[in-house]
């Protein structure tokens, strides 16, 4: 069975700023995401726009690495001094790449 | 501290497969799953059965390589026709291998 | 754009758990961390304290790999005893190493 190499990019975000990803990954072409609701805490220091306690969720993007990277780019462009939001990548496999 | 070296599988798919997945998870041995709803969109396009904005569930499963590749084969054998669903894996290191 | 690996650690446990695991991630350094309520199943056989099907929680987080190591070891010596656990570690790629 083959296997092939994808980027998993996941954002912690506040809600708000929810419209203006899903909004990125159209422009950029991800196929898809999955979307949670999550607590947390963020950044010790508590910079205004931190990660708050409530209202934030979780987006998941399974990507190939062009349009992983394509998002990345933009989140540290448009995205991080406007909203509380972390963001990373990571490595995996995938079974049909035609879907991503 | 030894690690050791684990597969983590991630199905994303409509609640509505959730027991045909758990079954599957019990007969290839895997020994245990975290669950939680999502929301999301899957692949441009439209085809009927693609993942729908609601009622979509992320399933995981640490286990070793074997029984995660037999989860994908199985997955592609035998569900990708029947259920909107994505699948994928990574690696990741635990502590306790003789839990998964 | 530079990307920066860092630590995903990742913990399945019981609710009641939670804020001992809080003040774990405070105590060694941890920036912040992302909580959010699970279903699931653990490791086959039944023994007391293993998990159980509702009242899980699924915490994660992002830190640099000492900060990640620190809280393994922590993680085995003083909770894998006492809760209803399972943690695993996985590599990432971020943009702003300062954050975590």
């Amino acid at each position: 069975m083959n296997r092939y190499p994808m980027k998993l990019v996941t954002i912690v975000c506040e809600s708000l700023a929810r419209t203006h990803v899903v909004r990125l990954l159209t422009e950029v072409g991800a196929h898809g995401y999955t979307l949670f609701p999550v607590e947390g805490e963020g950044a010790q220091g508590g910079r205004p726009g931190d990660i708050q306690e409530f209202g934030n969720i979780q987006v998941q993007i399974v990507a190939p690495p062009v349009v992983a990277d394509e998002i990345m780019v933009r989140l540290q462009r448009d995205f991080f001094k406007r909203f509380a939001m972390i963001a990373y990548e990571s490595n995996i496999q995938v079974m049909r790449p035609e879907k991503f």
